[in-house]
């Protein structure tokens, strides 16, 4: 038996998605993808399922009064089909308690920064406007605010000279794929660890036992460059 | 003749004015520190300073019924002492517009974060308690906030399991040093540009022309992890 049981949800595209379908069918990922939820019909990432052979599910927020109406829809859908573990795969709506006490700590969102540095929307675009020389991707568990929930893994990601926003967007995508199946594969492995916040009204920290979960630099054709005091 | 005339100020230990130091005496950095001050007496810097032959001047900040008046003070000897640039190695405290006109896109800052993450006091300790798995350091232009100047260039460190704050501390330390120096390198060949900001009330963009300006992971004997589809 797979050590994790996937739900996947997407908004668009679904490339995150078919990294994890992609790792699972090399046998570089101790999972199964039980249910592919989607909030917008006809996006690219619902395809690559049905190609998997994934069920699917569309749920269109609009037909939704509320948030909790179509958390509670999803969270049904999802433990009909016996997911235990849920992926936010480009997923674009915030989840609500509804959804997330559903699954505690089992609910793992990928997004396209170093953060805490450029949460929500266009990260990419976020960093180019800042300025910044180094970004990157990072894993974490959600909870109900935006990209704030605790770390997993973190990928860095040079800005190079002459970057746009495609090109950065394309750099970091590439890590990302990376980054989110090597997390999995950790929690697969059972190697996550909880611990409460150490202040009140804190968050949890998340740990992986014995690995180590900052990555990076390597992508691209790019050697990393040397550095140290005799440089 | 060199091509950066430095003033630098220091609070402290001065680690990164030694690092500059050896920096030029070893042939690596085009510049001469022309004048070390620091607002606070009998530091290690300032008998870094001294050995090295370089003028020192002690400003105790408590001397000065205001900011202004330091700063202008500070400014009269750098500018008495021949220096054209200054640099930030652990200076702990904000410069007014009084300095920052003196020396407009001339003041260079080295902080041990990737800005904008963990601006302020004690970086190291925020990352840990964030829980990020890469941080780093940033060499940038000093304007009157605090670490929200335009960014040079910055570098990349992992945090490591079972790391303190002493062991994250040392390990951004080395990468500071190296960092600083090839941040003024470029400066003494005159690859900065300033671009004034797209955005009104927006920040400069300051760019280095011709060269990578993010560094990292290369430290402490750890191999940069390959990351990619295949990994």
């Amino acid at each position: 038996m797979p050590s994790l049981d996937l739900g996947v949800l997407i908004s668009g595209r679904g490339s995150n998605l078919q990294a994890i379908l992609d790792a699972i069918a090399a046998g570089r990922l101790d999972a199964r993808v039980r249910l592919v939820i989607s909030n917008r019909p006809g996006v690219e990432g619902l395809a690559r399922a049905e190609r998997a052979g994934i069920p699917t599910r569309v749920l269109p927020h609009q037909e939704f009064t509320d948030r909790d109406g179509f958390d509670a829809a999803a969270v049904a859908a999802l433990r009909e089909a016996g997911a235990t573990w849920v992926v936010l795969a480009g997923f674009m709506r915030l989840l609500t308690t509804t959804f997330l006490d559903a699954f505690p700590h089992r609910v793992v969102n990928i997004h396209p920064s170093l953060l805490p540095s450029f949460p929500g929307v266009d990260a990419q675009q976020q960093a180019l406007d800042h300025g910044v020389r180094i970004t990157g991707c990072t894993v974490h568990l959600v909870d109900a605010g935006t990209d704030t929930g605790p770390i997993l893994a973190q990928a860095a990601v040079p800005v190079l000279e002459g970057d746009d926003r495609d090109a950065l967007a394309a750099r970091i995508l590439v890590q990302e794929h990376a980054l989110l199946v090597r997390a999995l594969s950790w929690l697969a492995e059972g190697r996550l660890q909880i611990a409460p916040s150490a202040a009140p009204g804190g968050r949890a920290r998340a740990t992986i036992a014995g690995v180590d979960t900052a990555l990076g630099f390597a992508q691209g054709g790019r050697a990393p460059e040397p550095v140290g005091e005799g440089a």
